[in-house]
């Protein structure tokens, strides 16, 4: 290697390290909720780590053990932090098997601290997968706690995560580096055959009961519906079918009347249906996950 | 204009916008809830603007669309912050329509980032007007969010409201001049007629049940009642009488035995009716909003 | 007094000050819930006290007037917080009685400001305590608050906390210096008598719906278990047995099959019971505070 080309990827390590340097923000996810102490400890040890890091929550109110909503908020929220933000996720059934601790470091320079459980799946493939290394809990883990069988989320995911984040640690050194992939929940992909658009109905806007779908605008678009029409939309859960109609196209919800039912693209820009003003998952008993799917067509 | 004309006008305008000048806190109120990733996004996008911020939330539990408690959550919270606070409230039943999206800096120095839609009603009668703004939603939006038809409280609000607590912009930059006045839910004042007092029950102390109304301290002592006395006390839905009920007024509740009903004064020093270490909304079946009223005499 | 007796004694003075300075970190407990703005009022009146101040929250979730909870939830969190760390907590049935408004300093370096009514019982017991001071509400009190009789959480509470977090007052401006000893709740301390342990339901892990115990780790050694054994448990409420069974004693849930009942230790090493992803407290009708004890034996 001569010196200009040792240069140019010296320049280049650089320019990487600068990208995604970490930004000392911090985000914590998981299913613990808040009617006890478990996250305000994780904070705790954060702040021990270093005062100066500006910490923040996505949600704790994952429903316990729900991998895929853990999964799916992770997708909702992270583009919108800037790059060199460290996200801990702690929703964790398989405490204790065989499920790898890591850290993801995807292209967009977003940092992801998690059991590898199935949470990373989608952000993984949003983001795309830049690094993945397992997290040595031999080094990386809160002193005195190796007794501690059961809290990873505080001993060592809280405690990696904010290492990290302020940069007392570097992505080197959470652990050896692993294969670009990580483990990946199976799900029905957004297309368009002969005329029907399918998907899956990833999640519910929760607060209000609207049904979101996976289904992005630009597909939706080759279909060739138009705001003001009807469209014919299923739904499915495995392979019964839990709600069939006729709803309305609309651009915002005040082109159609109180408790009329309108299909409309959500703030990720995907397709979805609700009731105005009303609660559409609860009318028609819709809820979300791998299982559910949604069929439209004009 | 002479000299001295102009230097004290430049004086006036430098001391008003020393007085008033954003401080970095910026407080976020929705209804979305917790539950998803929707106020973690307007939280990343704040960061995004500035990572100096100090970001808080009031609450995000508002009864979907309740206009009305937002505005009185505004009034509960709002004038303990410093002067210089940005709060960002989004509560809108209406987007889509057309309510104007604006920033009301109050005389008191406090800027409200919100839909006009009755949000303002209280905060603007306790802290008066100072100026009103129409957010320019044509530059004070997150870039590459012009097809999201839906999420304004993340693009348009929370952004807007970010990069003014953050001095990005200043109010002028937010958008063109309003008259000084924002859009009113009606409801009813307290007043004092022929011994009788009425007011409206804007909101209960949900977490114990209490029932909070809008009469001010000052003017029920204008009726002469003392603590120890029993009071006569109707409450109203809309013209149907829902409790009637001789209660005891006490200073504070060690004065009375558990279980019993007592009238005293709320941290807002406002009438307020509680069951002793009890629920009196649940018991009584008392709710909250314009559509309530309480009567109060000797 | 000599001269190097002088300067030893200000020289453990001076250690002393710098070993528990308040770090500019405050935490805040409460039973008032979020879904109105009480909790943000407080974080209003810390803000406007200084807004450097690193605020956080354990929890607002304890149920309402539950001074036994907010005591466990107390020892669950503040030991993970640094040395210099305050805590305000306000769970206060007894608002307006004899119980005094104090700040403990326990020989850990933490601080405590909330009311002396049991709330201390558990972390004073782990921590050790240092000194105890009764806030002189007289000059601890929020401007213009005089006439406010209710809301001691804001106004004296979360004013104290935050003046002390930041330096603005030291430990002997909180007031007059109280024994070095709390106010105490009774409850079963955890022993070993003829090959059984005993011990309290303290809490509930609540989103998961474990049951914990008091019964450390340590402890339960002497009983000589070995994980893979069954354990005979039984659970009372008062004097009446409500479980009694054979328990398979755990080192992780992954040892265990789905449904079924497992014995563990917890994050805070203390022995536990659990149904594998599902929810023990509801099967078996069990609660927790200090009239639920355990009785555990191989």
């Amino acid at each position: 290697m001569n010196r200009k080309t040792a240069l140019f990827l010296i320049h280049g390590w650089l320019m990487a390290t600068a990208l995604f340097a970490q930004n000392g923000v911090l985000v914590f996810q998981s299913d613990f909720g808040l009617k006890d102490g478990a996250v305000s400890a994780m904070k705790g040890v954060a702040v021990g780590v270093s005062p100066t890091l500006k910490i923040f929550d996505l949600t704790h109110d994952i429903p316990a053990y729900n991998i895929w909503e853990a999964a799916y908020r992770l997708l909702q929220t992270a583009p919108y932090y800037p790059e060199g933000t460290v996200f801990v996720s702690v929703c964790d059934p398989g405490v204790g098997t065989d499920r790898k601790s890591v850290v993801l470091l995807t292209q967009s320079g977003h940092y992801f601290v998690t059991p590898d459980n199935g949470t990373l799946t989608l952000i993984a493939e949003k983001l795309g997968i830049q690094e993945v290394r397992e997290i040595d809990e031999a080094v990386n883990r809160l002193r005195n706690s190796t007794e501690s069988y059961t809290f990873h989320g505080r001993d060592v995911y809280a405690y990696t995560g904010a290492r990290l984040a302020a940069k007392v640690i570097s992505l080197a050194q959470v652990g050896k580096k692993l294969p670009a992939e990580v483990w990946k929940i199976p799900y029905q992909k957004p297309v368009l055959e002969n005329g029907v658009l399918k998907g899956t109905v990833p999640v519910l806007d929760v607060q209000y009961g609207n049904v979101w779908t996976n289904i992005p605008k630009l597909l939706f678009e080759q279909m060739g519906a138009k705001t003001g029409e009807n469209l014919r939309i299923r739904i499915f859960n495995k392979n019964k079918r839990v709600f069939k109609g006729n709803v309305l196209f609309v651009n915002t919800f005040g082109e159609s009347k109180e408790g009329g039912n309108v299909a409309y693209f959500n703030s990720l820009l995907n397709f979805s249906v609700a009731v105005n003003r009303g609660d559409f998952a609860r009318k028609y008993k819709i809820s979300s996950g791998p299982d559910w799917r949604v069929e439209i067509s004009k």
